[in-house]
């Protein structure tokens, strides 16, 4: 008899389940559900209050929506039986955070809070917690915090307590009236179970918590804001779960919003970039996830305790319980690709694209393609939108060098997509170096479907094999595994994430592997880029930062 | 009784006379001719034989047909009395070279010789003498000749012994046959004259010529090729004349070609960059005249003689009779600008123009006017065909930074336009502090006349004022004064140039003034310019260098 389970995976405009079978981890069915507010940026719903620059929020709503509509749609469309369904998970957009009472209400779905800004969620794209952020960074260095080391140094706006601390700051009223505090990806395994569970890997990773030493200490809160010194007792939960465990068995007011059989198991929260490394089969040291979008989170495991310069972060049991989960990142990727493709690609270009039946992508990866490595002479530092590791720097742009009047724009092309394969060497490189081994590479999203000339040059360029996650949909894949962990064996599913990975988990057949020669001539190139990443990078130059600076006051 | 010049510009593409009145300047007809053979660089004319890359060739006939041409039909446009034409003068491209029989005629018109490519003339853009360029800077560094430095330190492989070398090396057997080997400019007023005459302009600024000292001497060229050691006694001519005097009086033959009356007077020859200096109206040290196309040449007069770093040269009389004339130079202005229009903008930009009626050019103009000065963040170097002044050095190439994906096609446009200015000003500035003053800058040529914009953009970076010739084929009106000063006061003309200039030359009467706002931004972002420009062309970081060499192996 198969058993099956279902994996939601919340992203930022949209909510997708995808109904997995147990036994293989095939996938029978997708539903997707479009968010109703998608992401508030403007105004508050249903009212004329506008945002500010930067805000972005979410209606909780939307998120109950998504397991109303989409869990019964897979149902429906897969045949399957809701009895064969024996477990649920989740992950989510991180950090996207909420205020609400002590029953779970969001305070944005009080009638008395509904037309305040700061009642509602806040999404990860956040970014109007800058102040907060950098006041969080110069407090925690000058008090010696040694908790700032396991995120390279620097926190970002879009983290937990920037937002709680903007709150605090700029809505005390609302602070004041949140019992709770918490992550959406929480919220929604609340919503689910009837009872609040906090997961380890938004706390570790967005919440400055650690296994070993907690939160931080009452006295830094406090330093930022009197009001938030007790933020930890009276709003947060020292309670935290690891991946991997089951929250609690489905509630009946969630078994008749899905369809599905009230006490069947919900996994605890997870993050959408986390979720994916299991599902792409990696549950071992050494071989390193690349979730590849728009932007690029890098993921890989470790068994023991290292300080990487520059990294986003590590977190003990964050990925996979047993293990020290280390991500890092570069904050562009795709969007370097589609910012070039809108702004600087020439009339004839799209004729010809049109003609061919083409998209243009596809067409400047065919002309691309056909250049040989160092044939261009260009070469670009990939920081059109900052870096995040190993520089840890949002104030750094971009730079490309070697143009003639005879450069052409597939070269331009082909020189940003080696930028970014140049900039994670980098990151393998301090991986390796700091302790944290890796012998192979395994990507997944939206990217490696669609550009096989840029796995060709990731692989030449770093010089490991690139294998590809065969799941197009893999982190609602990995909410699934977790899912059929925390129902076990006992009932049909796993006892553990590795047992899941082996049966549920699946490459492509296809591998990427470095050509010698290639390899030989970017050893080069890569070498200028390594004096040019420095040289604008750590301080030679920063012609960048100044640059900004007369940027802002031109826009004054 | 109105009196008349004729001033015939010989350009890459075509020839032009424009017929001009004495007492005003005023221009009354223009005629074309668009050479039969235009530029030849494919294949000898009415034969398959091939020619190498680099080659540019051209036919002397066509000149010849620009007299026959131009002038009748000038004559006939304006209505004017051929008996009222006092004067002519020619301007020419250079180093546009050939080797002829003692009587002028062209090796190329003899049927023993028509079948091979050294016969023809060499076109100043024919660069394929590089390894002959690279010989005599080599020689002459070792040899420590001394003129190396009036030329910045390395002439080019368009100048006229690089040429000569060629032939000598690849073609002994033309280069035996040829009695002459002289510059075009000169050969086509020995058409005119029926006598040969060498003008000081190309003999200095093209063929390490100076007033003081002469040629180089015999045991340099023969270091060369031993067979080039008389070059100077056999081929060349130790007669040189003065630009502003008189070649000598038009021929029966030329009459006949042209309907003008036998015997008025010809100006020596003179270069198209150089003749455009007093038509400017710049007659004195002081005002630098910036001939703005494809690519900029910047001329200023000087009292004393003084080695400027990094300028393309300079020669007594070279200019105008009296003045040390200083040459600079940019090797991509318009063509920088072209290229981006062709290789990086938008099929919406595209659409727009054409919606509008635009020129692409303009679309870009009127959007990045819009743009307030630092705004964009973005920072070029001109570098796109190498760096002429002050750098003198072919492989470097252009760089720019700050890009976000916010970065749009016309900041980066505006982007463009600011290397350019920020070259120019290090020019400027080059000059200034090795003892040759600049307070005002006047500009002609196509680009100040299509783009108010980038006017305003040199007026705030450089921080002068900028003057505009109001002819719109300056190098033409040069000529004709300088035709009307070889006619002399007695005839109708003038005794010199400074006399025509006063009222043959104009300008118009807008000014671009620094807008002082703007300068004081431009200040700070030149300042970063500087540095980048030290950083990437003295040797700090030869990266520019070492991808030429990677590209160099990657297309083997």
């Amino acid at each position: 008899m198969s058993r099956y389970t279902i994996g939601v995976d919340f992203g930022s405009e949209s909510g997708r389940a995808v109904l997995v079978d147990v036994a293989n981890g095939k996938e029978i069915a997708t539903a997707v559900y479009p968010y109703s507010h998608g992401v508030i940026d403007e105004k508050i719903p249903g009212t004329e209050i506008k945002l500010e620059l930067d805000w972005a929020l979410q209606d909780p709503q939307d998120y109950v929506r998504v397991f109303k509509i989409t869990i019964p749609a897979v149902l429906k469309e897969s045949g399957v039986n809701p009895d064969d369904v024996i477990g649920l998970g989740i992950d989510f957009t991180a950090c996207t955070m909420l205020p609400t009472k002590a029953d779970g209400t969001p305070l944005c779905d009080l009638p008395e809070y509904r037309d305040h800004p700061h009642a509602w969620v806040k999404l990860w794209k956040h970014h109007a917690a800058q102040y907060e952020a950098d006041m969080i960074n110069a407090n925690a260095r000058r008090m010696g915090e040694d908790w700032l080391d396991r995120y390279g140094g620097k926190i970002s706006s879009e983290w937990f307590f920037s937002k709680a601390l903007q709150i605090v700051n700029e809505a005390p009223e609302i602070y004041n009236a949140a019992d709770r505090l918490l992550e959406a990806a929480d919220w929604v395994v609340w919503q689910l179970t009837g009872k609040e569970t906090r997961n380890s890997c938004t706390a570790g990773y967005k919440a400055l918590w650690s296994k070993e030493n907690g939160f931080p200490k009452k006295e830094f809160f406090a330093s930022l804001n009197p009001k938030l010194g007790s933020v930890i007792e009276e709003k947060m939960s020292t309670d935290i779960t690891p991946v991997g465990q089951k929250a609690g068995g489905l509630s009946e007011r969630a078994a008749g919003w899905t369809g599905l059989k009230a006490g069947i198991a919900v996994a605890i929260a997870n993050v959408d970039a986390h979720v994916a490394v299991p599902a792409a089969t990696v549950t071992e040291p050494g071989r390193m996830v690349m979730i590849m979008g728009t932007s690029t989170c890098d993921m890989v495991l470790g068994t023991e305790e290292h300080i990487v310069p520059g990294m986003c972060g590590y977190v003990e049991d964050g990925i996979i319980p047993g293990f020290f989960g280390y991500e890092a990142g570069q904050s562009c990727v795709g969007d370097h690709f589609a910012w070039f493709v809108e702004n600087c690609v020439p009339y004839e270009y799209g004729i010809e694209a049109d003609e061919r039946g083409m998209d243009i992508h596809q067409l400047l990866e065919e002309k691309a393609a056909q250049l040989k490595v160092g044939e261009s002479g260009l070469l670009a530092l990939d920081w059109w939108n900052g870096n995040r590791s190993v520089l840890v720097d949002v104030d750094l742009t971009g730079m490309m060098l070697g143009m003639t009047l005879a450069t052409k724009p597939e070269e331009i092309y082909r020189a940003l997509i080696e930028a970014t394969a140049y900039g994670k060497r980098i990151i393998i490189e301090t991986f390796q170096k700091n302790g944290v081994p890796i012998h192979e590479l395994v990507a997944c999203g939206g990217l490696p479907e669609k550009n096989k000339l840029l796995m060709q040059i990731y692989a030449d360029v770093i010089g490991l094999p690139i294998k590809v996650s065969a799941s197009k949909q893999t982190p609602a894949l990995g909410s699934a595994m977790f899912g059929a962990v925390a129902a076990g064996k006992g009932l049909g599913g796993y006892d553990s994430i590795y047992d899941a990975a082996r049966v549920m988990a699946h490459l492509k057949d296809e591998v990427y592997l470095p050509n010698p020669e290639n390899q030989k001539m970017y050893e080069k190139i890569y070498a200028e880029y390594v004096i040019l990443h420095d040289y604008f990078g750590r301080g030679a130059n920063d012609v960048m930062k100044r640059l900004k600076n007369i940027k802002a006051e031109a826009r004054k």
